[in-house]
């Protein structure tokens, strides 16, 4: 939790208050320090405590990012990028105050290259804007976080989601980035072309650095072809085991799934609460088949074999748009669902990933756990990657609860470690989990904060994330 | 070209043979001095000019190589790492003299996982290798570039091959590695989760760095089903132009090809004569389809369409192993069998990629281009990724020679670059590139060379390479 380490402690404030003053020489209103403007931008989908920038600075263009960096690194003052505030471990959250450069108005789709499949966008567009733009073009973008996040959030956080099975994970598809460094100068980390050797490879070094080395003004995407046919369906199962072992069973069998979703009997519970659907409240899981019409139809037909074997219910499909959009809508919602369970409380999200051969193993001695300590915690899950989450739900004014979830996130990670796993596998490090992937980093550390000293010599950029 | 610029510069002898003493006190006749072998390991296949190390060290054991990297920091001796010597830019030369760290003889396979597909290899252990080893599996490792190099060596250069358009390239399956770093230690850069954001990519920084961070001691690697059908065809166009325009058309419709190869008529009589083949000799492209019966065959009869329609010849497809393994074997082959064409003169290696939407313009200004100036260069290229390479063959002795494909190899990559295209799409930077990568990597060669000068403060990780 590290409740506890969430201090502000404002780096220099007087340096702060210099170049806000600077700041709205030269841009006017797209400066903002209102409170509540603050407020809402350290506001995060966090059981973290909210520590407020000393301003907001709308950002229009990469002309803006690179003059107001300039400034910010002149007087050694934290900068924060911000796009949507839907990350989940306090990314956005301005332990030292600072700025925070909000890139929802750098929202423009630049290029759209349909018959290479690629896209160039500015970091505000977000996911569900980008496939609204791409809509005539035959063409879509398959990355698909529970939120409707900004590209450039889910490129800084190397974001997956329920299609990473088979489409990739931000890393997968981000082509080619430009990045405003901390000299304020904008570099561009790639090309175009489908692959290069030409030197280190700076896009994936930027892709799941939360901020920390520069902010992203530019995203290069690759496209997927919206294909022929999609067809979804649902499969209840009697344990949380079986569920997983006929995960194991398709991922192993080289069934090329689109989705494969686990949820535990609770998040159903909670879904069908949530969303209006009537699901059986036991262990389920929902799959998308992507292809041909054939392919579709053989790969739920072996998946039906599969789940059938496992003990499943017989397997639903349909290749029905609206049933399967809102089947869909539940599980992208399943967050607010778990958090609906006790509005009262905070909510922690776990999210460990181990290899495939060993997800029924870490979701059982997982639920195990749960039951012994009496937590409440639904799981949902992205079991054909082995990433799942448990929502923890706990009071964090309860010193006595907190320390229970402390310890049992602590498990949770190294039971994931010790099966070649990891304690994130999509949500990213920021301050929530700097606790736990100390142990999975290892000395490794070293390397990534000599990177970090070399790229952000005086630290402006997004301080006290990951490390 | 850059051969004038390769001059060899010893950095600091005294300290050399210091290092070497203390070497072979440790290690006996696992350090080699000898010109022969010294000869050996400077021998590239490359135009470039052999600069010998002063020494050979066979280390056997990552305790070995943190040994010796020890040794070296301490008395900033190269240090130049070594697997099968196929690289093709000068990656293995030793400008500033130093140590050549053999890794041939860490050639174990130390794990594989076959219910994850995935397994760990010493940095030794050869594509072909560790394919043999894997035959009972059902699995395959798919990266496969022209030489059996090793799959360090491949990590280290970011390799791919015919295979990239379907499986990837190195840096989308190395999963984890680990890697001795100028401190000589040993860090682990991954976990065999299929994703993770634990902090910043190391992995994939590592991947492609060319050996100038570090030397990687051990690889986890992604496999890959064995598909239940493959088959392999080949159709022959009139032009080079037709044979880009099936290709382009073939991934803009998504078929999911395997592999998808280009040679030009002057590559086909390089072949036909070497590996004693009858193809016709214009144009040729060589495909392979990976899937279940009903899915290879479907998409050889699409592809079958687009190859009529684009004017080829009858596609003729095959499922017969022997054939296949023989067309692919004169395919891996095509660089021998272009220098065969003029044993008497050297062969420079060209590696352009461009997007896919611009291959056949690449292509045809190119061939217009290579007609000009009366160059001999067959083409054969990974057409799928939009990657070609010329074998452009000269005369090292003859100064206007050089002067005239020097400046030939500068138009290409200018050519590449300005489509949105690199000028390396997989034979990395090393020597030969440098004085064409500059254009392309623009002023994120500062953040580059941060990072070298962060991670490898003395430069002792094979120098003169990339910067």
């Amino acid at each position: 939790m590290a409740i506890e380490d969430v201090q502000t402690r404002p780096r220099d404030p007087q340096a702060a208050q210099e170049v806000i003053a600077r700041l709205k020489e030269r841009f006017g209103d797209k400066v903002q320090t209102g409170e509540a403007f603050r407020a809402q931008h350290a506001h995060t989908t966090t059981y973290l405590p909210a520590q407020l920038p000393d301003a907001v600075f709308f950002a229009e263009s990469s002309e803006d990012v690179k003059t107001a960096v300039k400034l910010c690194a002149e007087h050694k003052v934290p900068v924060i990028p911000f796009g949507t505030g839907s990350s989940l471990e306090g990314q956005v959250n301005a332990p030292e105050g600072g700025i925070c450069f909000d890139l929802s108005r750098m929202n423009r789709v630049l290029e759209v290259n349909a018959e290479d499949l690629d896209c160039r966008v500015e970091p505000g567009v977000t996911r569900e804007d980008l496939n609204d733009y791409l809509r005539d073009t035959g063409l879509f973008f398959p990355i698909d976080p529970g939120a409707n996040a900004s590209l450039g959030g889910m490129a800084a956080t190397r974001a997956s989601g329920t299609n990473a099975v088979r489409y990739g994970t931000m890393k997968d598809v981000v082509l080619a980035l430009t990045v405003v460094t901390a000299d304020g100068e904008e570099i561009t980390t790639g090309r175009r072309a489908r692959k290069s050797s030409a030197g280190y490879d700076l896009t994936r070094l930027f892709v799941g650095a939360e901020g920390t080395l520069g902010i992203i003004t530019s995203i290069t995407l690759k496209l997927a072809g919206i294909p022929e046919k999609i067809a979804g369906g649902v499969s209840s199962f009697e344990t949380l085991e079986d569920a997983c072992n006929a995960v194991i069973m398709t991922i192993q069998m080289g069934i090329p799934v689109a989705r494969i979703e686990l949820l535990d009997a609770l998040q159903v519970k909670a879904c069908n609460a949530y969303s209006g659907l009537d699901f059986p409240e036991t262990p389920l899981l929902l799959l998308e088949f992507h292809g041909s019409e054939e392919a579709v139809a053989m790969q739920s037909a072996q998946f039906a074999e599969i789940a059938s074997e496992c003990g499943g219910s017989d397997f639903v499909w349909t290749a029905n748009a609206e049933e399967r959009t809102k089947l869909w809508k539940a599980r992208h919602s399943a967050y607010w669902a778990g958090r609906a369970l006790a509005p009262e409380l905070d909510g922690l999200s776990t999210d460990v990933c181990v290899p495939i051969s060993r997800l029924a193993d870490c979701v059982r001695e997982t639920q195990e756990d749960v039951k012994r300590e009496g937590i409440l915690a639904p799981v949902v899950g992205h079991a054909g990657d082995g990433n799942f989450h448990l929502l923890v739900l706990f009071d964090k004014d309860n010193p006595e609860e907190i320390a229970r979830v402390e310890a049992f996130t602590t498990r949770l990670a190294e039971r994931a470690i010790a099966m070649g796993g990891t304690a994130t596998g999509e949500h990213g490090v920021g301050q929530g989990k700097k606790r736990v992937v100390g142990q999975e980093i290892g000395k490794a550390v070293a390397a990534m904060r000599a990177i970090k000293q070399a790229l952000d010599p005086d630290n402006i950029f997004n301080p006290g994330k990951i490390f």
